[in-house]
């Protein structure tokens, strides 16, 4: 049966992108042979809400859950629908309702791209950050007590799960040991937090008895955070809980141009769920309308899409790796968008992404 | 009277940069006539704790509260003392005990440091991180249920007062309306930390009010660490959480070269209790023992503590100013420490530094 995918552009630049994600993987789809059914969505976005009251229908979960994948632009404009409404309505909550514990979040320095960090070539920097996506400290838990007063005192608590943290984890080393440096970062922050680090630091431990075969690297995230701009070739994969993950998954990118160009994949490794593949960027809504949006990172979060999909077999990993051979040539040899110094539009850059393939 | 300073060298590198830190303190005041009492202090250190069980004496507290200023070196080291050990029972201890609420860290680009950052010149990066310091993230509060099996969740608990909050921001907006540029950026991830940020961000909208001279800008964490790289000219003062605070003061000085240049201010604005002024970077046990290690970090912050305790006025105005310029003419002409590249010892560059005031 064809592969079902659900398109969400959502919110401002999202709706720019997502039409040149959807262009590529149509044409490696023809291409490689592989079938798929994708479904325009046009909920989970403000102008919906704005609408109907609610980010998404009551059946979303029955519309999606027969969905191998989700494609997903950006959510979160315009400002007069708040947070705790946009992004807890629809995007933070695809990724606990479906399990999405896997935020897949490559770093990569593309020849051509120019570098905000001295002296580094393509090959310096080329390394995974693996980020829970469920848990940890992205709650909604805890509260305020003598709240509008001079004593106010509010708590917000973090929450972590053996289950949750292990099979992160397991995701990692694995990752990593399939790799051939074989080198896991663990980020903690251990010795100022000092309940729940230290507990995921011995997780880390006790899954690294598993993996003999993997060289971890425990480290602190202000160092690390400093190690990214430093010495970004000491990475391989790099696992991080939510909002450390977060951090590192902007910051990343950062360091290997723009975080205009990065991908994401949410992952639900089980597929009891539809995973969810995204730009790390968002809506952008400063530059939205006029057609001069990068597509890149939501082109090369379609790669990730097919190859998980697929599980990187055949037809799947030869789509992936002509879509990414794709997205390195026209960086190398343009056209290319404003952010990148040049004048085409976004879908000019998605006709000559797929012009490639 | 004289200025009482307890000097703290702690462990490792600690204790050979904390003699450099001296000389060209007491060159200084000599220089700028200002009278200091200095007074060694060989706990808070793991060798004191290895021998007494202890990190402290019982009256540490008595012995401190009578100074004006902590010189602190570095502490945690040898590791078979434990982080909640070393690090909770000094550091940690005297952030919290003397309300050092604020802790102030500048970052700069120096003369001859080379800049990670492509194409960045001295004068693009020159901002002051603002760090909450005694509550917010650092907590040993929460817990385990469940413990050790399958079921196991781990509860991390911040805590934020309205009193600690508002001081550090109050402290904040005044540093920055007292700078040419008047910004701020307030740091967030009021989209992800659902109860303790959204209510961080109220309290900066609040204190806004009263600096309608201050132009404010609220990034979340994610994109703030990135534009630390992409865009640091961005920045003039940055006000942050214990935690982010934590990551964006070792960031930032990694954009400006080294994380051991940076120095550090724990302060008590209030004067109640002695402020702390250390280094960065920590006990670095990899180069310890070979007087190799950069000072400059450590002579930075005896530069800070002779400003604030004199209030930023005259004399001790003019002994920080010309400490720093000190600094500056040795990291432009040399002599240069290994870390940038250069054969001279610790004690050569401390002796260099003291040699030009
Ligand atoms: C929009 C926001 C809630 C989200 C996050 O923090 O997870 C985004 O920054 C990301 O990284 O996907
Ligand atoms: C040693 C550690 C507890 C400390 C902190 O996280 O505050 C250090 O990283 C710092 O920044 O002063």
């Amino acid at each position: 049966r064809p592969y079902r995918i659900a398109v969400i552009p959502g919110d401002g630049i999202g709706q720019e992108v997502a039409p040149e994600g959807v262009r590529v993987l149509r044409r490696a789809a023809e291409r490689f042979g592989l079938q798929l059914e994708l479904t325009d969505i046009a909920w989970a976005s403000c102008d919906y809400y704005l609408e109907h009251g609610t980010m998404m229908p009551a059946d979303w979960k029955q519309q999606l859950a027969g969905m191998d994948a989700i494609f997903f632009g950006a959510v979160g404009w315009p400002a007069a629908v708040p947070d705790n409404v946009s992004l807890w309505g629809s995007l933070l909550k695809f990724r606990r309702e479906f399990d999405q514990y896997v935020n897949l979040r490559p770093v990569r320095l593309f020849d051509g791209v120019p570098c905000p960090l001295a002296g580094r070539k393509p090959g310096d920097l080329d390394y995974l950050i693996v980020r829970e996506n469920t848990e940890g400290e992205y709650t909604n838990l805890g509260g305020t007590m003598f709240a509008g007063t001079e004593r106010e005192i509010v708590i917000q608590e973090s929450v972590f799960s053996r289950h949750g943290t292990d099979r992160v984890l397991k995701y990692a080393f694995e990752l990593a040991a399939s790799r051939a440096r074989r080198h896991l970062t663990v980020a903690t922050k251990s010795n100022g937090i000092a309940i729940s680090m230290p507990w995921w630091d011995s997780r880390a431990d006790e899954m690294a008895r598993a993996f003999p075969q993997v060289q971890v690297d425990k480290q602190h995230i202000d160092i690390l955070a400093a190690r990214f701009v430093l010495q970004p070739q000491r990475f391989d994969v790099v696992v991080a809980s939510n909002l450390f993950g977060d951090i590192l998954s902007d910051l990343g990118p950062a360091t290997a141009g723009t975080i205009g160009l990065a991908p994401s994949a949410n992952l639900n490794p089980e597929r009891r769920f539809p995973s969810l593949f995204e730009p790390v960027h968002g809506s952008a809504p400063d530059i939205f309308g006029q057609n001069i949006a990068n597509p890149i990172a939501m082109i090369w979060s379609g790669a990730l899409l097919l190859d998980f999909l697929t599980a990187g077999q055949g037809a799947g990993r030869a789509a992936h790796d002509a879509i990414v051979g794709a997205i390195e040539t026209v960086l190398r040899e343009g056209p290319r968008t404003r952010d990148l110094g040049g004048t085409a539009s976004t879908s000019e850059l998605g006709a000559a992404v797929a012009a490639l393939i």
